[in-house]
């Protein structure tokens, strides 16, 4: 039997509800299986940990994490710890993913079920079979190149950053690109965005990317898209899209957020970052650390109500199964389970909803009918 | 009476068929004012100018842009001038722009009729009454600074790109988007677009875009969007950026493209490219030198049809006698005389659709009645 050790990190507002639903649902796959089992402990992040400790990542909470097979996370932040506020969250959340090398953000965005359409901001024609993988580059570009702020010499008038890609920084994240491309039947197609036009780092990124791709995984189909031309296209007609988006860190972040409008509630969508590609849910299975949280934030306007969408915390967890320890057997078991309390009566499920999606259903009857299914 | 002179480059692809009607427009509201005269001509640029010349901006081409009080552009490039030839035609393009310094680029996204809102991407509930204005610095950023290639010493496994704003450069940008907010009544919001909770050039933006308007333009009301968040609000809710958008080159070319495809078609939709910010136009109105343009590329696989949409470049020539010559009564008139061919009957109009919009008008029907309107 294989034994996973799990570090959870609830976080602030919203993340301890949301999470507590993951929770369950981790352990209740670990109890339904004789093949493996999950040890999960809790340990403090962002805005609590700065009120209990003084420092958003306390150096217990980043040993725990270091040693972990894989982390959730709920969401962390808050006004409490807000722009002026002389110690903050977010750079504990930076610093955790560049010292577990997290260079691998994947984020889907997709309708978990077609019950989800009237939610959509897009037209239900255009947002119908959405189907997208943003893969972004995380601790590279612009986010961690030399920059020079303002007042600062020798010309204090001006300030600058400097984005950033290695041929090395490149290949990497293009080849969990393409283990995420082969993991579906058939293979994805590969989105590359840059601006190649006019960036020297984007040239350097489209032409990495076509020889990786070339020599390492010829049955890939690859094209590339200006970011410009991406963000029309995410918005007019985005099934052109489907497949696998492959963008470094500043359009990866500026695309994600995009696309993740499409389904109607941020609280449906999970993510993964991840320290190497994943490797075939097979005999030769590597395991590949990675934090997996939802995509929203803490929503300190409804903490402590119940009345959060535990899903994107919930499908998170399904991702860490798949992602770092391999078991895609419960990850499917539980993204079906999701998409039958979502999909309505009709369609053989509960059509359960939460209030971010106008119902009145609360996290732990979510998560409960969830269990349940499992 | 006052002259102005008009230069006209009317480019490659479906560029002259369009230019011409917005040429027709404008001939027809000089000949109609007894205030005014516009006095047209005509110059090559782009890919035409390298295949008569060997270069896309020709010395005598940017001389009399260079003596013109205003430029009416339509598009250029083409398969012929693709990205495997010696001389491209976009060069030409950046390097008229940084000539003429025009550093501001004005982009409005609106639905000139509520007709249009069947062919929004977006639910119609979403896309009505959706009003922005995009100001983009445009000769700065990462577009103009230091860059290096790969392949290139000391490090040939690296490249990248800089990313740096002066307090000047962003001082008359600010100016320039205040000026437009102070043209309506009431006034605009402004929504300043950044990435200051990483970029070092972004905390200098936010810093100067908000002591410049509150020293200068006290009045004006203005809040501060992350990049991200901000794609998020273009496609889930609009509405909540309507007024001005200003933001910098890079994040100005994502987002004036994302929130162009709302009105459902790329032909609808006009810009300006500024030398400085336009002055009201009253007694003391100084003229402001500038490009005007349809936002559509030169679409070589229609070109010669006669069926692309004009709309886009009349449009164009609305904003040109606005911004560049202070003549707000007939650009007004332009404007709702374009309403009018749009409106369907029922609301007083012509109803007119080109093929974009899936109708069956052609390019010169579409400029006569608009013409006749006028
Ligand atoms: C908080 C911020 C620095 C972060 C980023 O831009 O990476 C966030 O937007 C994200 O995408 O996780
Ligand atoms: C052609 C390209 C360099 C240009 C830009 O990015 O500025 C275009 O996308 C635009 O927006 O006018």
């Amino acid at each position: 039997m294989l034994t996973f050790r799990i570090v959870v990190l609830p976080g602030d507002g919203i993340g301890p509800e949301v999470v507590a639903e993951a929770v369950r649902v981790l352990q209740t796959v670990s109890e339904l299986s004789s093949d493996f089992e999950l040890k999960l402990e809790s340990h403090e992040f962002g805005g609590c940990a700065i009120d209990s400790t003084g420092e958003p990542l306390p150096p217990s909470t980043l040993k725990a994490c270091q040693e972990a097979d894989a982390i959730l996370m709920g969401s962390i932040g808050g006004p409490k710890w807000g722009v002026n506020a002389k110690v903050r969250p977010e750079p504990g959340l930076l610093a955790l993913r560049k010292t577990l090398g997290l260079y691998a953000n994947i984020r889907p965005a997709n309708l978990a079920s077609d019950s989800l359409l009237e939610y959509s901001p897009l037209r239900p024609e255009i947002a119908k079979g959405v189907d997208m993988i943003v893969v972004r580059e995380l601790i590279g570009g612009v986010y961690f190149g030399t920059r020079k702020e303002q007042g600062v010499a020798p010309d204090e008038e001006v300030a600058w950053d400097t984005m950033i890609y290695s041929v090395q920084e490149v290949q990497r994240i293009t080849r969990v690109a393409a283990q995420i491309a082969l993991a579906a039947d058939p293979p994805l197609d590969i989105h590359s965005v840059d601006k190649a036009n006019v960036l020297a780092s984007s040239r350097l990124w489209r032409k990495v990317v076509t020889e990786t791709l070339k020599n390492e995984f010829p049955q890939l189909k690859l094209d590339h898209q200006l970011v410009d031309s991406a963000a029309m296209f995410i918005v007019s007609n985005p099934k052109k899209l489907n497949g696998v988006i492959l963008t470094e860190n500043l359009f990866g972040d500026i695309l994600s957020d995009q696309s993740s409008v499409i389904p109607g509630s941020l609280g449906l969508l999970p993510s993964a970052s991840l320290a190497g590609a994943p490797s075939a849910p097979s005999a030769d299975f590597k395991p590949t650390s990675g934090i997996y949280e939802p995509i929203h934030g803490s929503a300190p306007d409804i903490a402590g109500q119940g009345i959060a969408n535990p899903i994107g915390t919930i499908l998170s967890a399904a991702m860490l199964l798949r992602y770092s320890l391999g078991l895609e057997k419960p990850a499917k078991a539980i993204e079906n389970a999701v998409r039958k309390v979502l999909d309505l009566p009709e369609a053989g499920g509960f059509g359960l909803r939460t209030a971010d999606l106008g119902g009145n259903v609360g996290t732990k009857e979510l998560g409960n009918r969830i269990v349940d299914i499992l």
